[in-house]
């Protein structure tokens, strides 16, 4: 961590949110041990069970400058460690946006981090997704071959030199794709708690944000996309239309196997978000001279140049004062 | 989240540490798809995987009175969220140690919260061990009956109401009892990362501080075990001779079926320290006039109150300015 200004908080802790009830019965009971030498305790694993609540860290600047909170959602495979720091041990975007004098909200979505993967996936079936050191490496547009060559794509930006590539993938957790359905319904409790919100969402995230908006149309004030994995219902579109929407993409996608029909699903989405009267405005980086991002755009090397288009797209939509 | 002074941060961040290589090889790829609508893509299982490794959140307080580094270890089926808010919503030790000027390291256990656990259990065996809503009510020493019941053991302390029963339970992960190896090891590393440090350790977490002060003693300044649930390696207490030791229970332990023999047993291991020549001074809450505390001391409504038996004890000894 290196030196910086230091930062004044008004207040900061955190909260969960969300999941439901599911009972467990006719299992038999199973004595446990849990510390080496300590007493061991019959557990019954019958009962009730919280399943899918979502864990969130709230950190409010002393003085606040946004006019509403700004919740970041992280990507799969991930936890909102990746707002807090970069690979390379700069700062994240949760202290970005928090310096600006945002309300900021980090969460672990659910099944991840801090949430906790209670009872998953018994309710809702699955095997876990792990990733190894590898795999990222092209997936996430970074380097070509494996990360032990070290060969990034020309000019890229990710910080994948090899002890900052240990420090993401230690971030890394297995996480489930059956779960998508209770994620949603806890970012909708999530953004019952805490009210109309701009929702920052990376990859993954911005499929949950797209879903969420339109759930819940009047607690989203605004929606920032960072490469999202996917879109929206497109028989709902016009909840949408109130929201206003920046898409950011990042470099080499041309060269990818999935970027380019993932990004082409996008803009058709947000073609059909502008028809149903929606506003959305699409960034690709490199188009604007930001050159070298990867799938990782919070943790590339030009993180705060990113994060600043961010800040200055939502201080002209009135969301910051 | 009630109104409080606000505080300032010279600095705040988040890293990994520690953790161990394994590879994975002859598993066939699987065709995984991420997100609803979004491009499927080739997973290889097979490669290198970062077992073991251990998330923590530093924060630094300005100014910052503590001689060395507070590292809070949290216990069994919970995380470091426990100690960053209570299930009625109050400030946590996090927050009380924060105030006081120390630097505050909190942590998630390997394979808990987020420090994931990627390649657990494969790794290590066992299966996860899970928390019902039914189950800490009693073990934990707050209730008699079911907390839908809500009869507490007569003047507890922890808020047992419906709904912050929930934001406890909430805050419980699954948890396996076949991961001390690697949890020690990555204690280990973070203390070689931070340098020396007192540790202030709940529960299952006092095991691993005894064992981290027997494993590493010039890293760690000295050890606040609150109700530890085991003890150290017996042939190995010379180690800690020169780590000042305060253990901490809290209130109903005659009347339980396990503590009982868990307190003992601490007891005597705290004689073959002070035999050896440690120094270890020992707290029956109960018997400074301080009732009613359950198992989660640091939740319970005068989490303030001990937290603040523990920053006199530090000071006493010269660990904060």
């Amino acid at each position: 961590m290196t030196t910086t200004p230091s930062l004044r908080l008004a207040r900061w802790g955190s909260f969960h949110v969300g999941g439901r009830e599911t009972r467990v019965a006719g299992e038999p009971p199973r004595e446990v041990l849990f510390t080496p030498g300590s007493a061991p305790a019959l557990i019954d694993p019958n009962g009730t069970y919280l399943v899918g609540s979502l864990y969130a860290q709230a950190m409010t600047p002393d003085p606040c400058r946004g006019a509403v909170p700004l919740l970041l959602w992280h990507g799969g495979g991930l936890t909102g460690a990746c707002w807090e720091t970069t690979p390379d041990g700069r700062e994240g975007w949760q202290h970005f946006f928090l310096r600006q004098g945002w309300e900021v909200i980090v969460s672990d979505a659910v099944e991840r981090g801090r949430s906790g993967w209670m009872r998953i996936p018994e309710e809702t079936g699955g095997v876990p997704v792990t990733i190894s050191v590898e795999n990222p490496w092209t997936r996430f547009r970074i380097g070509t071959g494996t990360p032990d060559d070290g060969t990034l794509l020309p000019g890229n930006q990710f910080p994948g030199d090899a002890a900052s590539w240990r420090n993401f993938i230690r971030q890394c957790v297995p996480r489930f794709t059956t779960t998508d359905a209770l994620t949603l319904d806890a970012y909708g409790a999530l953004l019952d708690r805490v009210g109309p919100s701009v929702v920052v969402a990376h990859s993954q995230g911005g499929y949950f944000a797209w879903r969420a908006a339109q759930e819940w149309p009047d607690r989203v004030r605004a929606l920032v996309l960072v490469e999202p994995a996917s879109i929206g219902l497109m028989d709902k579109v016009a909840a949408l239309a109130g929201i206003p929407v920046l898409m950011i993409y990042g470099d080499y996608i041309e060269g990818d196997p999935r970027w380019p029909s993932i990004r082409a699903q996008g803009i058709a989405f947000a073609d059909a978000v502008r028809a149903a009267g929606g506003s959305v405005d699409l960034v690709d980086l490199p188009a604007i001279g930001i050159t070298g991002n990867s799938h990782m755009v919070q943790m590339d090397r030009n993180s705060d140049q990113v994060a600043a288009l961010v800040q200055d797209w939502l201080a002209a939509r009135g969301l910051w004062r």
